[in-house]
């Protein structure tokens, strides 16, 4: 199935270039909830019922077209987005022969084993339909195309062979990145510069994330296209690395890292991204409105 | 006012070494919440609110022994845990001179303004009663204390001249560290290697927080000692630089860095950690129970 989220918070099941309307089945998530609020995603730890839920309400849910919806994320509370660094080798050696995306930081120029993963702020978070709001246009940002999944259930220390178990669902993942000196889990958290979208498709659609298409134009032009089997470390090797130092919650979003081709973004661009058995999702590029504190 | 939570949730106001138990006053806060949740913390966002109703029911609030609580996190949902690298300059120094701290990562030996800050998993927050879990025993993990204050309200691009208005409190911080080549976000973030307490400090005890004894013992040892006029950047800096990047919101929680003096730790071992004006708090280090996921 894929849910999507869309306008002032509801759900949707996409059919095609069809949207269902089942905002009812929100009603499975059992709680309201008072101070203090659980820290992980409700409609991801509730998937199941919601489901359900949504299959019983299809038939009579009004029809929309997708295209004059506004997209959300589909995940909304998000504990951790958890992303992966020089995750393709087309990648880390285009990183190695470009100062302007290296830095002259040798820190950017190791592996991912051990480099490790970083956080991005879950303020980070948008969806295709809210664009990317670009800050500091005195520098060079770039989009990055991902492969994203998000996780299902609560683990910790979990052996790859069991990890696809802790997979919800796979959505596309933008990781829009400043260029620069600073700590990445900084310089790539700005608002919006996490996009997820266009939908959550859930597992059991895509048996094998390793082998799927990805692509990206930049208003039309083709910037990057590879396939995830040329990533380093898989989906399930991610969530064993990532699980061997912290907890995983439901909801905590990966972005499995960007084949080669990144390349600057400017206000006024328009961004295409496809990831095979997902979809294709356009994002609108604005500039991000620096608006005082004080205003 | 000092407020704290404990135990099952509930709230305190600290008052020497007496706790009033004023859980009531979160009453205050006004709604039931469903799906999707408000991604601030609560608490912080409807503070002034919370502690009139806690004035009013203080008189009547049985006083308990702070001694026998398990004290928690004062702030339970925070959106970010923002993180200042080498913010001292004799702790740059250490850094600087010893392999075991820089890892040969000339990336660690740069300033703050170079590195910018850095995030830490929000699922890696816990309270002095809770205490510390360690993993990766083959490696050094080390404590570092620090001056840590919570965003009050929403602000973006904030100007220093004005960032105060932003803080909402003070407390002390642990930024549990384990040493090694991964990107800070990812060695700094398992759970329990983010604490604060012992309560929060309201903004209008500490008008100068730039001005702070802070010091930190391990199993009666002082370890670390140095007060808050040694930060390269103060609180305002701090909230103008992360502002500029990414927009706060009421309960993110800033750790502004820690002194010289950074040293291991192991199971078994019992921190003390103090701040002028806030109070000191008492946590144990144990090993994290390494069970599987399938557990």
């Amino acid at each position: 199935m894929r849910f999507c989220r869309f306008g002032e918070g509801r759900l949707g099941l996409v059919e095609g270039s069809t949207v269902r309307d089942v905002t009812g089945a929100l009603e499975a998530i059992p709680h309201r909830y008072t101070y203090p609020l659980p820290t992980h995603d409700l409609l991801i730890a509730n998937l199941n019922q919601v489901a359900e839920r949504a299959r019983a309400l299809r038939d009579t849910a009004p029809p929309l077209p997708v295209d004059g919806l506004t997209l959300l994320s589909p995940v909304a509370n998000p504990g951790k987005i958890i992303a992966a660094p020089v995750n393709y080798k087309k990648h880390a050696q285009e990183v190695r022969e470009n100062p302007a995306l290296h830095n002259n930081n040798p820190a950017l120029l190791q592996s991912i084993n051990t480099i490790g993963l970083f956080l991005k702020a879950t303020s980070s978070l948008a969806g295709p339909g809210e664009g990317i709001h670009l800050r500091k246009l005195d520098r060079r940002n770039d989009h990055e195309v991902e492969l994203a999944f998000v996780i299902g259930k609560t683990g910790n220390n979990i052996p790859a062979r069991e990890a696809m178990e802790y997979v919800a669902g796979y959505a596309i993942g933008l990781d829009i990145t400043i260029r620069g000196s600073e700590d990445r889990s900084f310089r790539k958290s700005p608002d919006s510069y996490s996009i997820l979208g266009p939908w959550l498709v859930t597992a059991d659609e895509i048996p094998n994330p390793g082998e799927l298409d990805l692509s990206i134009t930049v208003n039309g032009e083709v910037r990057q296209k590879s396939n995830t089997n040329n990533m380093i470390l898989g989906v399930a090797e991610l969530i064993e690395f990532a699980s061997s130092f912290y907890t995983l919650h439901p909801g905590d979003i990966f972005m499995t890292g960007t084949p080669e081709g990144v390349s600057q973004i400017a206000p006024g661009d328009v961004i295409v991204a496809t990831v095979e058995k997902i979809g294709t999702m356009r994002v609108q590029v604005r500039a991000a409105e620096m608006a005082s504190a004080a205003s």
